[in-house]
């Protein structure tokens, strides 16, 4: 395995003072490594963190700024990070209106953000409100799990959450948009191969050459099935037939199509040319969509998609305007 | 080798047709493999198309939308698109004030843009100019190109020619803006690992386990030399050092580190840290910066560095509000 740092002891210390290097809209606290808005938003706004293992970049540090995150705290490659940092976090995002924690459903990062706001409310008067994610349909509980794996619905909600924080919604009001989103979104993917921790310096998983696996977690976390590897089209009915069957509402959906780290966008074009058909078939219009490497998994090949049922405050919140080095929306229009 | 697609035959006619079911702003004329804008830009002003192979998304179709290009006509992978397409691309694209062609400089695509631009001359009333890209400091000549090969300019040329053309300059203009920006721009890249051509199956080249292959091109053209693996501080200087070498001018810069597609977003932001602090010991400031996947070589991981020598119109126009699938800028400044 070959990577680009220094050591896989320094790769996320590096990478975090590489995004403040480049990039004056952010700020790091090295000291819990913590990326926060160089310019804060204004007082009385609701702050919003979130935060993770490092190695699905760019969540979570790169969607801090404008429309999107205040602050992201990140632990090691794959690994939560401590109460001490998402408390750091918070008080950087807190602007006086309270902070909300996005959490995606790992029993670390779960654990973690619970000590932290607990900790927030022994020490500080920040009011803390929490939203777990948990929209991977692939399987209940899981090697870092319990209950449903959290995953590309992360980003929609880190996006949606942000505009409703930006425009004056109370903690919440945001944190309700937030759970709405969440419980709106469901989410499959695959592996083409495995993924390599730097540190362990070998695949995480054997995969053979002419097999995918259907499931896939974002750490590696085994799937439903492995299978033969067949055409765009059918992997990709494989991974929207379960997200259809259980995605709940009606109406519009926006569409995400997100990269695991190595398989390129053109491929990904492909895998969204033949979701579209599905959704087609199923007269389930497409309102909305993402597609690139938005949640990856270091140096998997592979995707998942996202489907996020919208409604008009939903769709809105989608299309305000965000300025992040991760995702940036609303350029001209 | 394993891939997300259909056929190896379809890959390219898939991807785009993706583009299209997804982005509403975009629409594909099949026929000639041609992204254009679904909404035109006003009458009189300037057009600007570009394309090239495909291989190297988000480069060109995804940059066609507000703020960059008009249209972008794909070749299959790693190969020119033909002068019918170039000339429905700048037929797409004509506003009634000339047409840009941005082109990268590789034989095959050179001659097919002079071709296409003696057809607009002999068949139609569009007014055509034409930059070439030849930023690659690494070699000259090369596998597919006589004098230096274009690559990581060519993103930057594109949104600093989009914005020019926006704010209504004229054809001389633009392609005056473009060149400027073409002529103060100087990359080189890197490979960890080969690429592999879908419709071959089996990796370009061999490189060593414990090697890296300096001055890569980005459709695995032979670089300067191969050397061990070492640290990210060391391969980052490797390539800065001839830049820096060569970057013409004075003043601050544009540092764009861009990943060739399967490298991780982590090991990029590590390299751009590097890249930062080897310009701080240069004393040249840091102005403005892009980190991510512009201009990738399908499979291949690895990465290139681009500097380009600001001025104060360069800077504004890259500032300058872009909203496309594949960049976008300005969101709520």
């Amino acid at each position: 395995m070959k990577n680009l740092m220094n050591t896989p002891q320094t790769i996320v210390d590096d990478a975090l003072a590489g995004m403040a290097a480049v990039h004056p809209s952010l700020q790091l606290d090295a000291e819990h490594r913590v990326i926060h808005r160089a310019h804060p938003k204004k007082e009385g706004l609701v702050g919003i963190i979130s935060g993770g293992g490092s190695g699905h970049e760019p969540l979570h540090a790169g969607f801090v700024g404008e429309g999107m995150l205040d602050a992201a705290c990140s632990g090691e490659v794959f690994t939560s990070p401590v109460p001490d940092q998402i408390m750091a976090a918070a008080k950087h995002a807190d602007r006086g209106a309270g902070v909300l924690f996005i959490v995606k459903n790992y029993t670390g990062d779960v654990m973690n953000f619970e000590m932290a706001a607990e900790l927030a409310a022994a020490e500080s008067d920040i009011e803390i409100e929490t939203v777990v994610i948990a929209d991977d349909v692939a399987v209940e509980d899981s090697t870092f799990t319990a209950g449903r794996r959290g995953v590309g619905a992360t980003v929609l909600v880190e996006k949606i959450a942000g505009a409703a924080a930006e425009r004056g919604d109370s903690l919440q009001q945001v944190a309700e948009i937030a759970r709405r989103a969440a419980e709106a979104s469901r989410s499959m993917g695959m592996a083409l191969t495995s993924v390599t921790v730097p540190a362990n310096g070998k695949p995480s998983f054997d995969l053979p050459s002419d097999e995918v696996e259907i499931g896939i977690g974002i750490h590696g976390e085994p799937g439903r099935h492995r299978e033969k590897l067949t055409s765009a089209a059918e992997i990709t009915r494989t991974l929207m037939d379960p997200l259809l069957a259980e995605l709940p509402g009606e109406g519009g959906v926006l569409l995400f199509v997100n990269g695991m780290g190595a398989t390129p966008l053109l491929e990904l074009y492909v895998v969204a040319k033949e979701a579209a058909a599905v959704l087609g078939e199923a007269g389930i219009p497409l309102q909305r969509s993402l597609v690139g490497d938005y949640i990856t998994s270091l140096d998997m090949a592979g995707c998942s998609i996202t489907l996020l049922r919208l409604d008009d405050d939903l769709a809105d919140l989608w299309d305000a305007p965000a300025s992040t080095p991760g995702l940036t929306m609303g350029g001209s229009r």
